[in-house]
Parts: C-alpha cells; structure tokens; sequence
C-alpha cells in the first residue's frame, strides 16, 4: 500500500445482530459430535455413505500447467517484442504448442500421507475444501491483504457468486434495502431481488461509491418515508468497478469504512479485479515500449492498493476473492475472508447446499498453485495485470484512432477531477487524434473514463445529441443502437443491464455500454472499433 | 422395469401455482437478449467479462480413467477369484498400479471444433452446463429412464444436496409443511429448517413410504389444526432410502403417484442410490460364487426398477441424480429430470447463485463418459452394483458369524412382510449361525431388514430390553453406546441424525445405527463388527 493509515484497535466486535433469520435458525453440524473421533489413527468410520474410492474411475489425473513466467512483467512488450508491424497480432492470438508448460500429476493414492491426492479430493469433504488449498490462501491473505483483524477465517466458496449469494442468506432478511453503487453488477442484484432484499442505489464518482452520498444516505435514512429499516449492509466491487470501471482508491475506502463504523453497516467487499490494476493510460505516442519499471515482487505488493481488510479493526468487513479472473472462470473457486461468527454460519450453508468445491478443480488448481508456490503465483499476477493493462491500452488506441478524441479535465459532476474523452464524430471516416483540453464546437456522441482497473471500458452516449431525442428516449435509442451493432457483428453490453434502479422490463437508465477489452484478440478490437465507428456515425444520422 | 403399468396421458399440466414467491420473483435470463447472437460466425462479442482463453493457465488436463471393466459383472466374485482363503482380502484393498486404465487428454484448443476443450470449458458458461454432457445425460435418460412425460429437460447441478436446495427455493415458501418420510436424510432436513419450511413426517415400512400412511396424512389434514396449508411437495428417497436402506417398488410407486396427482402433490425423487440395486442376500451356505447369472445389458437395464418418471404422465415428478456414488461424490456434479417450467426456474437459480459446475470436473467426468460411450457406462454401473452386492452379503455373514441371528418373518407392524434379522448375545463370545424361522428363548439387543439397495445397515436396536430402561431413556442409550464404540475405535452413525421429528438439540427418537458397507475394506468391516459384538455385549450388562 503506498500509504499507511492510521484503524481503530484491531478488536472484533459483536456482530451477531446482523445475521439473518435463516443464518440463525441453521443447524450446528450434524458431524460435531463424530468430528472428533475423525483421523484419529486405527479408527474403523462405518457411518458416513462415503463410497470407497476404489470405485473413483480415475487413477490419476494429470495437467500441462503454463509457467509463471509465461507473460511479460510489463505492458506493451507483445508489441514491440517483433520487427514486423503485425507480427505480434500473430503471436497474441496464441498458438498453444508454443505455451510453456510444467507437467502437474496428481495420484488417487499419496505417496507420503499429506501430498495432494483423488482419494481425498474425490470424497466428500468438509465444506472448507482441501488443507493444502486452505493453507496457500490463508498465507497469500495474510501476506498480501495484511487484514487489521487478528481474528480471520479464509473459507472456500463456488465463485464471488456463489459467495454473494451465500452472504445474503446469511445477513440479510426478506423486505430490507442493500446499499450499492448506482450501477453495478447485475447478477448481484438478479440474485437479491427475488429474496424480497430491495437494492438501494449510491451515488458514485470516478472512485466509485460517493463516501458523501453514502453517509447521506444513511444520517437522512427515514424508516417512514422509505418503508424499511436503514440498510445495515453495503455491496461494492471497489477495484475496476462493474460495470463502470472505476477504482476506488485508500482515503475513500477508509472514509466508507468509518461511515460504516459508524452506521453499523456491514462491508461486502467483491474483489474479482483487484490485481488487474492497470495505472494510467498514457496516449501512444508518449508510451514506452519499456515504461513498465521493473521493481521487484515486494515493491509490486506494495504499490497494489489497499484493501478494506486493511481497515477492517471490527470485523465487519466480508471480502470475496475470485478465481475466476486470475485462473479461469470454470475453475468455479473462490474465498471469502471475514470474522468467524459470519465464517461459521457460511460454512453451515455450504453443508447443505454445494458443499466443498468440485474435487477434480480443487486438485487441478491446488496443484498448480502448489508447483508454483507464493512467488510463482505473485509473479503471474504481475504478468497477468501488465497483459490487461496491454488491451486497455490497446483498446483505447483504437478509439483515438477512429474518433476524434477530446481529454479535458472535468471540473464539477460526477467525474470531477479526473481526465473525460468525449468522442466526436465530425469528420466522416477521417481518423483523428486525441486533442488535449481543447474544446470542440460540435456535439460528442460519447466519451468515457479511462479505467485504472478491470476488464471494462464503461461508454457513456450522449443520446440527448441524438436527432430522434426527446421523441424517442434514451433507453430505446440505446438498444436501437445496441442491436444495429448486433447485426453489423459486434456485441457490446447495454446499460440498463447494470442500472440499481430499474427492471430489464422498464429500461429507463440508458445510454450507456459496457465494452470489454479482456478476451477478444487485438485484431477483432480493431475490427470492432472500425464497425461501432461506422454503425455509430450512421446511428446519428437516423431518425 | 419388471411389470408394465399403465398411466394415465401423457400431457404436462398447469403446475405453475407450485411455484415459491422465490421463483417467481426471479428475472428472465438478462442474457436473452444478447444469446441470439451468441455463436453467429465473425460475431466479436466484447460484451462479457470473459478473460482470454490464453490466460487459463492450463495448456491440457490429462487423466488416467479405469476401463469400464474393471470391476467382475457378478457379486462375489473378489473372493473366489483366489485360492488362498484370505489373499482377495488384499486384493480388494487395492494397489493403484494394478488399475486398468485408459489415457484421457483434453486440449486448451479443440482440434475439432465440437471436441471438448478447455477454452470452452474453463470459461463462464450456461448454467446448463457443457453441450457434451449435456447430450450424454438425454440420452442416457432418455433409455434408461423412459420418462412416461414428453416434455422432460435435464439440467446439471451441483450435486443433490445443492439440486435439493434449489427446488426448495423454487417450490416452497417459508411456513409451509413438506411431506418427508419419518427417517430421512438428515441434510435434506437441515436445509428446509432455516428457511422456515416444516418438515411433515410420513410412516414407513420396508419400502418407505406407506401409500396408506400418505394418502391418511394429506386426506386427514386440517389447516386449522396443524396451522399451515396442506403441503404440496414430497421428498423421498426411494431406492436404498438413507438411512433405512428400504426399497420402494413399483406398486408402490404407481400408488403413491396417484396419491399425489389426487392432491396436486409435486414429487421430489433423490435417487443416488438408484444403480445400487442389490437384490436379495443368500447366507453364505447358500450362495454360489457364481450365482450372478450373466444377462445382457438390455436385461440388467430393464430388471432395474421403475422411477417415478415411469409414471409421471403430468410432470409432477423431479428427478435428483447424482454421480457421487457411481463416478466419485468430489465431481459435484447431477442433474434435475423435470418439466421445463420447474427446469427454467431452476437454470435462473443457478445463474445467480452456482452458475455451472465447475469446468474442470465437467471436463474430466465428460471426457471418460464419451470414452466409455453408454454401453462402457452400463458396464460400469452393473460391476459397480456387484461390488456393492458383495459388500452388503459380506457385512451380513460378519454379523452372522458374531452374533445368533434369528431370521423371521414379520407378520405385522412397519416390517410385516419382511424378513426381519434380530441378534441375539446369548452365550458369551461363541459364535452363531443363522438360525431361520426359530423362535429364541431370550431378547434380542438389535435387529434389522437386510437391505436389497444402498450403502446401508438401519439397525434397530432393542434398548428396551436393555437393563437401564426405562431409567434412561433410549435416545441417551443410544449415545452411550454409540460413545463407547467410538472410543473402542469403531464409527456407526447415531439414529437422532436421521429423525424427521426432532432437532439434534434434543434427541428422543432414539435406538439405531446406520452402518454402511460402502467404503472400509473387508478386514475393517470384520474387525468392526467383532469389536461392535465384544461392546454391545459389555454395553448390554451395564446399568
């Protein structure tokens, strides 16, 4: 962290007033009282309905895992590693014979009594996973979020969705509002909604959640007028912000955590783009092919920003790794890191619902993480982030090269004080550069924030320009726009999809897509822009 | 299936008041829009948070999976195969070198675009799961299941538990009542509980459910009285009934069917156990090593029993599969037979909360089906149901030749009809036969139906007669000796875990064990049941 900040003394507190009705009403394990007598050397278990796994049809199970060095440390080296001008395209696209790989083998049967092996991993385990996975997360927690509470559990769950899900079961009761950005991931609203659990929407900045309009929010709360109890939970994604891309820096992060100090309201911290920082984005031609300073692993954990863990002194803060975005989404693994009270009762739920993590993702994944060991894996974090801090600015490039790109630093709103690019179209298919803080006479169609994190650059289109405006809303000019890119072959995301406030059926956000640069190859990014760049100029000439 | 039923037309109704304020609350799939478009050939689709196949970091999982003939197709078999009285020991044990396997190896890139691969699935996918197994299970349904319903989906799940749990949420709201047999799984129960939904106990014989005992219970109800509405879901556990072991055959089936068409009743079938039909158990004396005659798959496959879907002519039945038992309980992986109605809501469910299996085990479980093709798999599942068979006989002849056991017919009560087995101490540490149809002088201290599928013994034992009664209680009995055999190293499960009436807390049911043959070697399974004799007898003079 590049700065230190003073938290409260590092004490858990009684939190027990937020758990759910069901968290309450669940059962202790039905295994406490054989769960002693487990492992215990020469016991004979004849209770559980465990197949013998003899019967697991697998002898071994084996993996190519790619090194940890498979990726350059810093950005814009695929580039600039060829002589040809395009040549590296070739190379980004992947040609899979060239990966360099490791061979990983794991047994049905262990040679010695703790290596990894299917005999347990294909049996019914405990809902906390394998203990080698336990223990690699529980160190890399300790030694790359350096929580302020002493008292933390690391628990496996299915993915940060499962894990939302799984925390809403837990703390929230049917009828009561949750806290969350204006925009925000709509899985994690899809999923709240049905449970009677109401979204209610913040304000947000370029750093995301407003720490102004929240403390608004809950000091003006009035259970009358809003029909429900002031919301004691508070959802956000804070690094590379779904959909808007924002990243929400330390101050902030700790200015939201007195608030909820303060309020008493729980922190959902979902974190699944926390090593895809990406730092700023500099234009093309003030870009080194060698900008990424090479520092080393502890300068680059360091400079990562913080955490809320890292204020959390009461506990009241639930993290949820993932994954998902640093090995791959099928891996369906992820953990959530809090206090034990609320550790416990997840566990619980995760008895009776999905149990452990599936056997063969744990084994295939732990594996990995094990060959690879700390160092390995902080080193394919670096890679990782410099690879998507590649795309972005890739990605951006594109833009400049097919609009005419206008940066001015904004003075007031909600992007006040950072750097807005308003797109203009002007010129017909004549490429342009970006202009900096010169003002254009014409009308933008959009513009955006560059992101600092993340998979997603969040367009905002400036619809009210459109010729049809006011007569047709911005919500169906949206979506006019939106399938006419569809057809023409490109497909971003519309907005209304990420909006708190509204239903799919009544779109009134409008406005806005959500483009990611995180998976397509460079080619098709250029392709897509081309096309967005010819169906938006066409777009604009409609009525 | 042995006998033909007729049912009634096979047309779905209108089950859709079933649904929980839960299901309905839940969104259309926000994908709905964008899916048309998915797969169209030169779509860029950068709407997604999708990260690059190139940073999976796995160029190919591999694995050994064991032929399809590894185990012999009749039980009793193991222990003949030598001439050694005691070397089969040994080899059931199992040495993994001695595993016959077949290489498995699935690519980060398909070499044809339909084969398996880890870029599709190691990616975010459609919480139905891999295209590839998805088929495998249709058609394997399809032929072995032959649903009396035209309009049936499968759709995968992770596991029953977490299956069971999403037709909870889809079906019941909180304060309802849900008909479960009287002993039942406990994890089934542990999860209705906190959502508020009762379980409603239902009498059981020798083949679970009674058809008379239901029809009474829903007939008789009376919502004042009982203070909810008469419930409209059942849950049962028909084939090796966890933890009584009990069979429901086909008339019974067909009875409790129509039952349940009469009151608009919703049938939930967990049925893990399904291929673990055993038949009947011969003592030892009687028992040919070669008495499994060698029939033809097309006979294997229609002697197993009927399910419900054989009945189910309205779509009111939902099928649980499982691979724990037939693959290995770590693959996490199932999946629903129901009505596409229930299947939507089920698929939206998952998309917000588990989204699909993981990747790694729908790959790996995927890639040996496809290898073994249905007929491998038929393979598999009849040696894998021979192997139980033969565990079942051998656990059996331990108890045999520990204690007197008195072999009668029951001519009444829950197990009239039934051969019933009570063990008898008798004279010290000698050793018994079976003794049929010969009424004992003294009282028995257990007794049990010996199950014709599952993993289980349900012992009943006879704490009544125990010297402490009625001064203690049986259900503190039961602990006691079930304390005493652990601490002499030998694990049964305590009967309180499976009662459909109480909580843990306060355990009055009282009086069994459930003990399984599924996974301990043969020597364990001996050792324990002479260890169980020397305890129960020393047990059995204490006051």
């Amino acid at each position: 962290m590049t700065e230190v900040f003073s938290v409260g003394e590092p004490k858990a507190i009684d939190l027990s007033h937020h758990l759910s009705v069901i968290a309450r009403a669940r059962r202790p394990s039905p295994l406490k009282d054989l769960q002693r007598f487990f492992g215990k050397p020469g016991i004979i278990a004849m209770g559980g309905g465990f197949p013998s796994p003899l019967y697991f049809p697998f002898a071994s199970v084996s993996a190519e895992g790619l090194v940890p060095e498979s990726f350059p440390l810093t950005p814009n080296q695929t580039a600039s590693s060829s002589n040809s001008a395009f040549s590296w395209l070739w190379k980004i696209l992947g040609v899979p014979t060239k990966e360099k790989t490791t061979p990983l083998t794991v047994n049905k049967y262990p040679d010695q009594k703790d290596d990894l092996n299917l005999a347990t991993a294909l049996q019914y385990g405990l809902a906390h996973g394998l203990p080698q996975l336990q223990k690699f997360i529980e160190d890399f927690g300790a030694r790359v979020y350096k929580p302020a509470s002493k008292d933390v559990v690391y628990l496996v769950h299915h993915g940060n969705t499962d894990g939302w899900f799984k925390i809403l079961m837990t703390l929230c009761n049917p009828g009561e509002g949750l806290l969350v950005a204006e925009w925000t991931y709509p899985s994690a609203m899809a999923c709240m909604k049905p449970l009677g659990i109401k979204p209610v929407p913040l304000p947000i900045d370029e750093q995301g959640i407003s720490s102004v309009g929240l403390r608004k929010v809950l000091a003006e709360w009035d259970e009358d007028s809003q029909g429900m109890a002031r919301p004691h939970v508070l959802y956000t994604v804070p690094i590379g912000q779904n959909p808007t891309g924002a990243t929400m820096g330390p101050q902030r992060k700790k200015e939201i955590y007195e608030i909820c100090v303060e309020f008493d309201v729980i922190i959902v911290e979902d974190d699944p783009y926390y090593f895809l920082q990406l730092g700023e984005y500099l234009p093309k031609a003030q870009r080194s092919t060698n900008s990424g300073r090479a520092v080393s692993d502890e300068e680059y954990l360091a400079n990562l920003t913080a955490t809320f863990l890292n204020f959390d002194y009461q506990g009241r803060v639930i993290r949820l790794d993932s994954l998902s975005k640093i090995i791959a989404p099928g891996s369906r693994l992820g953990w959530f890191t809090c206090n034990p009270l609320f550790a416990e009762r997840l566990e619980r739920q995760a008895e009776t619902t999905t149990q452990a993590p599936c056997g063969f993702g744990q084994t295939m994944v732990t594996s990995l993480l094990l060959h690879w060991k700390f160092d390995g894996y902080v080193r394919w974090l670096r890679a990782l982030g410099a690879q998507y801090t590649e795309r972005r600015d890739f990605l951006i490039d594109c833009f400049a090269d097919e609009f005419q790109l206008e940066a001015a630093l904004e003075h007031s709103g909600a992007w006040k004080g950072n750097t807005v690019y308003r797109a203009f179209s002007g010129r017909g298919s004549e490429k342009f550069r970006i202009m900096t803080e010169k003002a254009h006479p014409g009308v933008p169609m959009f513009s955006f924030v560059i992101p600092t994190s993340g998979m997603y650059i969040w367009m905002q289109l400036h619809l009210n320009h459109h010729p049809a405006f006011p007569d047709e809303a911005p919500a169906a000019l949206e979506m006019k726009l939106w399938e006419q890119l569809a057809l023409a072959g490109v497909l971003f995301s519309p907005g209304w999809m990420f909006s708190a406030e509204t239903e799919q059926e009544d779109p009134v956000g409008g406005g806005h897509f959500r483009i990611s640069f995180s998976h397509v190859s460079y080619d098709a990014m250029k392709g897509a822009v081309v096309v967005f760049g010819t169906e938006v100029r066409k777009f604009w000439t409609q009525r």
